[in-house]
């Protein structure tokens, strides 16, 4: 009789897109994984790396849901139960609205030992390989990291704590919703505050658009921009570069000065 | 006539304190590195990756300075000159309170190129390694990271800012000013909220202590915590597992419950 493989799960950051961002780590546990629950990823050159592994997914695609979080909380233990380990596979970090610690407290409350490896989030790397700092000596001292919505589909009351302060704002999954936030920041003074979105960040692809928070909304639908974006608010805008990296062929569509 | 090598920098992030947690692209350019300028590090195995690279220590250690700042940077620009590719290896997250921006831009203005290579931030992966997260569905809907206090030594405002917040803060090199810290926080009438400290967060010897804003100086001054370490303060701390990793023994020393 075979014994019965052991159930578990390890949540698992994929990057914010460059799929050599992947760390050693996450690399490891995908070669020793024997099922692979994946989202829609930036990149899926990363399920080469669990090539034995029965690999599922189950992300979003053209705006639907292929499972639901409950349903996707279930497929965990039925599949750790009968093959061992699963690996869930989640674009950036899996703590950073990632759902990730929910799925390990279900996993562990069905008898399922759990780990977490964390990923490179796209609230510090994707704008940073642009040459956007999320701090820098003089101009920016912290940074706050916010979704713009709340699960209800509320404009977050963090959005408007953010708009009165100073540090560097990372807005993740705002991009719909760009015109209404900037609304809101101008409102609280900071209409001439520079502001940044970056599409496609760390992917040869990447588009950055740089310019004010008065300003940044309409450059962003002339210049077509689309998910998967972030902004960025704060003075550390100024510091975007067209070239971060040689790999790079990004595109400042408005520089910060033609703008100011 | 041998051809001159050209003159370029790389600001590599080498994560929290796992080697593991470097990335697949750090690795590659750390073996591709001719010179390896590193600060002190939470894990010098990292200096494998580049076993044919000139290898200098510019940190600090013993709370002594090797070298300035500007000093860094002219040695940057000398090293790459003399050598070609250097390499900046930094824990953490160049960007997230590294200079790595800094860094590169004095090297920009010497005529070197740059480029950027994120790396997993103590910000959110310390915490996140004991169960942790930086955000939760019905806890935090965003977070923030912040140092204690500003380059001229001051408590920085933006600690004023989050102490009378909800959202998740994250404080980096903070603990010898906790009790003043959790005083502020308290002073906003968060003396009731989680709080906790992580030394040697992804580390085998990874540490955790957990309470309260009004009890967290005096708990972790009792289990003598020292730097490296964070500071978390949110509704998060409650997630905490003693052991959120197989291969971690984190000792929690103290459990929410029995404080609250």
């Amino acid at each position: 009789m075979p014994t019965l493989p052991t159930p578990r799960l390890t949540v698992v950051g994929a990057g914010p897109g460059d799929p050599e961002l992947l760390t050693l780590k996450g690399a490891r546990v995908l070669a020793e994984a024997d099922v692979v629950l994946y989202d829609a990823l930036a990149n899926d050159e990363l399920l080469a790396y669990a090539p034995t592994a029965l690999q599922i997914f189950v992300g979003k695609r053209r705006g639907k849901r292929a499972y639901s979080q409950d349903e996707i909380n279930a497929l965990i233990v039925a599949q750790a139960r009968q093959h061992g380990h699963v690996v869930r596979l989640k674009g950036g970090d899996p703590f950073v609205f990632g759902r990730g610690r929910e799925e390990m407290l279900y996993a562990e409350a069905h008898g399922l030992a759990t780990a977490y490896v964390p990923g490179i989030s796209s609230a510090v790397a994707a704008a940073g390989s642009l040459g956007i700092p999320v701090t820098h000596r003089g101009l920016s001292e912290g940074f706050r990291v916010l979704t713009a919505t709340t699960s209800s589909g509320e404009l977050s009351g963090e959005v408007l704590e953010a708009a009165r302060a100073n540090a560097t704002t990372v807005i993740l999954m705002g991009l719909s919703r760009l015109e209404e936030i900037m609304q809101l920041f101008a409102r609280y003074g900071a209409a001439q505050r520079p502001a940044a979105v970056v599409q496609n960040g760390t992917l040869p692809n990447a588009r950055l658009v740089v310019g004010t928070v008065a300003t940044l909304a309409t450059q962003a639908a002339a210049a077509g921009i689309g998910a998967p974006a972030i902004i960025v608010v704060g003075d550390v805008v100024t510091l975007a570069t067209a070239q971060a990296t040689p790999q790079q062929a990004a595109t400042i569509l408005y520089q910060y000065a033609q703008v100011a």
